[in-house]
């Protein structure tokens, strides 16, 4: 019937798949955080949850934005404690596939921060606070997973994690400022964000760290 | 004059009052862990109203439902704040006291769970969001107190607490929409929750561990 | 033209001087705990405007103020994150600068909860709750930096810190109520809590700590 539909999907409908397959991935890596603090499996499907759907909560309740995305979709909690469950399965071979994770991780992150700049253009709100509403959306669930597992943020200290989220809103809210095309504004911002995201991984590159050893008292 | 009130009390009533008790066991627990970790009285009265109060009003706040109980009536900061600071005088006598301790944390769990599916049923929710709302308003208040005294939140490791409270939410919702009487309903899912908690306490029943010790990196 | 405001500026015009004051030195005090946890640049950008805005924020969260000040004005997120990158250049002349630092946190803690407790009197809130208003403005930035930082919160041990924000939220209340000048209750809060929190920080005064050392299980 509507053939062009299936020739050449909607990009909205792109990036739904991508966010679909981005909180699966981000529930599974979530479950092996979970397993090394020995959590039992309801804490390993709520800590699953809690890191996948995290940041976008974190976005909604600090901007007014509401219902939350699980509470008007709560299949979203069906799919993502899934996940987190099906990973105690496949444990064993999850190390051979960790590759696989970490590109999938890097995926989630370009896409969440993608949904929460459009979530914030939606509101009109302006250009800052659009910018930091993508890197609320794409970095909060992995802060609450640290801090629930009792870890300083790796996001304070990681490979360029919160930079890539910064380039990806700029890239992406610019190209909607600059009127491009919105196919091509999504895949050149998340291209990008990926291609940073990946290389800091293959070659170490992280911000330079701010260290001091004084006290204030 | 009202003899029907005296002889036979509205549920709602005696639900009332669980949660008044509920409340102030939930913050005489929190003052014996701000004692552990030393901290001062401020802090004592900080940690018990956030452990008593702190469950509702993440569920308050991720559903969007105004104004927080607390807010509402600020005698519960009042009551919680004030049972925390009255722990610190019967310390010494409270290991005598820690099986009615634990009874009354397992009478809060339940208390809190139907109260918070309440919540989300007044709201129309969908059934996971109720169960959720349940377990958050139940579980949440010991998460945080265990965030602030930069633990492992015992939640994601202990006995059944979660399940217990997901039973609770279970049995209580599908009571109401097989339209059984209030009443009824109200009865068997507390204290189907109450009797689990209780068992799991006496025979050190747990969920299943996840153990994972590689590193994803 | 108005010589009148030259020779005597409103008082919620030195008010908002002294917030902006305040949320720069809150971040640049929150950029030296973060490169005490050798944190990134942007960690400490992040941690930066947490710490200064946090406790404004977590305020009309819980109350259902929106929008968040942030988010209405964004330029406190380059002033915050900006006063943080600034800190890490001029590092190795802080440490002499101490004192006035902790004088400017003093300042940001009268400051941050009588901006607190007007916000909860607009909405029309109970008694208790603005002055809980005032703490959560006043206190919860600094229980954000510390949970962030991996740390039990100073705040729950502290030298009087919720201690001079509850006695500045209970004078300004106070003469709000018996309708004494804006200008005169403003300086009273203002300068007696700043008075305690300096004679607290000279002399060590603290609030009795409790300590438990008994487990409850």
């Amino acid at each position: 019937m509507d053939l062009d539909l299936i020739t050449s999907p909607e990009p909205d409908d792109v990036l739904h798949i991508l966010y679909l397959t981005a909180i699966t991935a981000e529930a599974m890596t979530a479950a092996l955080a979970a397993g090394r603090r020995q959590m039992d499996w309801v804490g390993v499907y709520m800590l699953g949850c809690v890191t996948a759907l995290g940041g976008g909560s974190v976005r909604d309740v600090v901007l007014g934005h509401y219902p939350l995305s699980w509470v008007a979709h709560p299949n979203y909690l069906l799919i993502t404690g899934g996940a987190a469950l099906a990973t105690i399965a496949i444990a064993r071979y999850v190390h051979h596939l960790r590759h696989m994770f970490l590109f999938l991780d890097a995926v989630g992150l370009v896409v969440f921060t993608v949904i929460g700049c459009k979530v914030a253009i939606g509101l009109d709100l302006p250009f800052i606070v659009v910018i930091v509403s993508g890197m609320l959306t794409g970095c909060m669930g992995g802060v609450l997973r640290d801090v629930l597992c009792n870890d300083v943020p790796l996001l304070f200290r990681a490979e360029l994690y919160a930079t890539v989220s910064i380039l990806t809103g700029l890239l992406y809210v610019g190209g909607e400022m600059a009127g491009l095309p919105y196919n091509l504004v999504l895949a050149t911002s998340m291209s990008a964000g990926l291609a940073l995201r990946l290389l800091a991984l293959r070659f170490g590159w992280s911000m330079p760290k701010f260290i001091y050893t004084h006290d204030l008292h």
